[in-house]
């Protein structure tokens, strides 16, 4: 493909995505494929003649989109939002340009030294204390990770480096001793990562990729599902029982289920106690929000206890994913525990201990121009364009859950809607049982197949969860498109679908459903 | 931005990426900003305010491209070459269009189904064992990672729980009893993973993200920097006498240094006598060439004995980073270690274990639509279009070798050149030193130093190594810019330099360098 082939292929597609934006309600939000539908429309093996690009094209709207889940559908509500906007778009397509694995400063001092600025310009924004900027006495920064899934892996290795290192200079075995080695080999065996039940499954991923034990906190509803410096202190009185050495904590700023956030300011005084457990917030979808001063002005000031705090602008702050944000402190735990040096990546700069080699602050050697499209969203936005996207968000999810409230003769809210996730269910009470344990079981098996019947029709996506033995719907609409006619839309089709159920049950007899019938 | 900003901008970016392509000599191929330039050009904070497009445009032409180092530049002959191509660009354009993370299946159909197909197309086309298709019987397949270092990781944490179980079970350690919990927590001190001094530094890193030991095993020039049986079955036994407990090698088809390819078929009896050692084959550059029949007849047969084979497109098969192609004999192995279920991300196509999720597959949860751009490229180039890009560098890389050896009264080249990449330095025997030890430590600081120099001078970009004690100079030119006469300019830059360099340390006495006076 030559420059005038590139041209001519590129202005088809930039019209094909303006149309599939354009089109984006048409489309079934969930495709109605069947698994194992591209394999057969597909050459067994690739072509060994060049192919021309209308072909190749051509393909794209006949044999893939039908077969993609459209996450930006404003029918789409499900997980959280993953976003995409134009000058998102173009970020990557400059990204690609200039394509370099930049895993050193000399490997492309642009692609380091813009991401340093963009992370600097999004703390700032977030109102994140200052230790967690590049310019911090602290020896803080950002740095853009794929996902949320590689900073907590990335921080719980440098979590468990700093704490077996912490450990045995405390017990005075010299560095390089046998003794020292020996220990720490008996330690690993011990260290244990902490989180409440409701933190994303990547903690208890992350602690199996470490080599480490887990051990997750119960939350109740009582406490919308946040973690309480009681559990905390219980947790940790009976891991040192067991003699076992907590290293790493994940806390919670909207957790996946039902957007908790953790007791802050209760853990506080307990985390200030353990100077050697590592603090990591997870702020994957919520961390966006704190770029509105409501926001901010409740949790930012909180983050202070943490070691490191991530949030994905991929998920509600309009960049495309991959583009998760790791903030923290003291960068130096990250590259004493990640730098492995190599002759072929001497060079004067790296010697000097001026630059930023960010590839000592995460798993991968290489890395994406990541920063471009951070850096073209927020110019083109504007902090107040991003304010207004969280807003508006914010609002249609009021809207919702003002929605569920009007029905509360078929469904009760499980938490507190919060951050434009509404969790609710159709209320057992409904449910014609005696027994409360019964009609609670019920409420979680007709509550599920509500959420998966709703799916299959395709018209809206959403998702179902449990927290704290409670089966849920939770919707949440979040991505670029949103619009209050489409969550109004979903909430009837949700109060139809569940009335057809509620009277096919009446139909069937009580208790069809719990009792594992649901079709 | 709306639709029609849109395509206003991306017509704009195209001109502009076309622009820099044609005109990508120009640049010097390494950037003469200095650290920190970035940051005082551009302000402090972002703007409140929407900037317009064009304000934006015009700051990659002034601030960005000064500070890039031309990875795409023909006279880019560092590290290994990490190409872009326009069919690549416009994939990485379409994901971002369509963009969804696609931890399972229904999170996007499409986008699961076109990598096993093209995966399965590229295992194909480079001749790997049947094993490795998605069809194999083996229970195989591919999977697209960001980088060769997390495909490490995520093997060697599959490796290491596939070791750990294994052992407990042939011990006769009931699942989930306290006895196999302390033995685990007991063996997991006692781990190594292992690798030859010449394996790229993820190896290691790879290790430590595992919380395992590393031992690396020396190789030696007089096997070309090989890996031999002997060697191998040395440090096995080295290991028993200790008590370690080896549980993965990587194993290397085109080492990062000299592109050295370890003793396959003298190693093959010793790795199948240690059926619980996961043998992982890192090809990151070298394997591109497989996609030839006169690499793929010498090499793939031979790839039988691995449990795992990675090679990385996104260096020198025509596709944009990142694109690291990762093939497993039996997925089950990913699978069982790195599976965690969370009741939000139930649904039927996963219970009914009829679709693939490549989130269990690797590190992150979410995952970009890379298939798109390696879909693009296969088919835009066809097998034959790809054959002759390797071709081509294999053909520009004996040129460069050939002028090596014309000089012989110069250089020596350190290892049989391979793969495009030449390594050699200077004649210790023209340093006029008598003791050999002081010739070969001149020779070494000599050769580095004009490394050194010719990058200054920003007109080529080559790397430096150390080998078995010789540091040398490398020089592989492999990016779809690459053209003979490049590589012909660079040696005359090569010789003036030496020239140069040799004429003024005759004026300032020998031994100048290897003392540590090298300026």
């Amino acid at each position: 493909m030559d420059a005038d082939g590139f041209r001519k292929a590129a202005h088809a597609a930039i019209e094909e995505i303006i149309a599939y934006n354009q089109d984006i309600t048409k489309y079934s939000v969930l495709p109605s494929v069947k698994p194992g539908f591209l394999a057969p429309q597909l050459p067994q093996s690739a072509p060994e003649e060049p192919q021309p690009w209308g072909e190749i094209q051509a393909d794209i709207a006949s044999k893939i989109v039908p077969g993609l889940t459209h996450w930006q559908s404003p029918k789409f509500m499900a997980f959280f939002p993953a976003g995409v906007t134009y000058p998102s778009m173009l970020g990557e397509l400059y990204s690609a340009a200039f394509t370099a694995p930049a895993f050193n400063w000399l490997c492309s001092p642009a692609c380091t030294e813009l991401e340093t600025v963009v992370m600097d310009w999004l703390a700032q924004a977030l109102g994140l204390p200052q230790e967690f900027l590049s310019s911090s006495a602290s020896g803080g920064g950002g740095t853009i990770q794929g996902s949320a899934s590689e900073a907590i892996v990335t921080c719980m290795v440098a979590a468990r480096e700093r704490y077996l290192h912490a450990k045995c200079d405390a017990e005075g075995l010299a560095p390089g001793s046998t003794e020292r080695d020996d220990r720490i080999a008996h330690l690993r065996g011990r260290l244990v990562a902490l989180s409440s039940d409701q933190a994303h499954s990547s903690t208890q991923k992350g602690a199996l990729i470490a080599g480490t034990r887990y051990r997750s906190i119960a939350t109740k509803l009582e406490n919308q599902m946040a973690l309480q410096a009681s559990q905390l202190e219980a947790t940790l009185a009976q891991c040192q029982a067991e003699g076992l050495e907590p290293y790493y904590i994940t806390l919670n700023l909207g957790t996946t289920s039902t957007c908790a956030v953790d007791d802050f300011a209760g853990l506080a005084p307990v985390l200030r106690a353990h100077p050697n457990l590592w603090v990591h917030v997870d702020a994957a979808y919520a961390g966006a929000a704190l770029i509105c001063p409501e926001y901010s002005a409740k949790y930012s000031p909180l983050m202070k206890v943490a070691d490191s705090f991530n949030m994905n602008m991929h998920k509600w702050l309009l960049v495309n994913f991959d583009a998760s944000c790791l903030f923290v402190q003291n960068r130096n735990h990250l590259t004493r525990a990640l730098s492995v040096s190599a002759a072929y990546y001497a060079n004067k700069h790296t010697d000097s201990g001026l630059v930023t080699d960010y590839r000592d602050w995460q798993i991968p050697l290489g890395r994406r121009f990541r920063a471009l499209k951070i850096w073209f969203v927020m110019r083109t936005y504007g902090l107040e364009g991003m304010r207004n996207h969280i807003r508006n968000s914010v609002r249609i999810g009021e809207v919702f859950a003002d929605l569920v409230r009007s029905r509360s003769d078929l469904f009760e809210l499980v938490t507190e809607p919060a951050f434009a996730l509404t969790c609710f269910r159709v209320k057992p009470s409904l449910l014609g049982l005696e027994s409360a344990a019964d009609a609670e079981a019920e409420a979680n098996a007709v509550s599920k197949h509500i959420g998966d019947l709703i799916n299959e029709r395709g018209e809206v996506f959403l998702t179902c969860s449990t927290s704290d033995g409670k089966s849920f719907i939770r919707v949440v609409s979040g991505n670029p498109n949103a619009e209050e006619k489409y969550v109004r839309a979903a909430f009837d089709a949700i109060v139809q679908t569940t009335e057809e159920v509620l009277a096919s049950r009446d139909g069937a007899g009580a208790n069809a459903l719990a009792n594992g019938h649901a079709g």
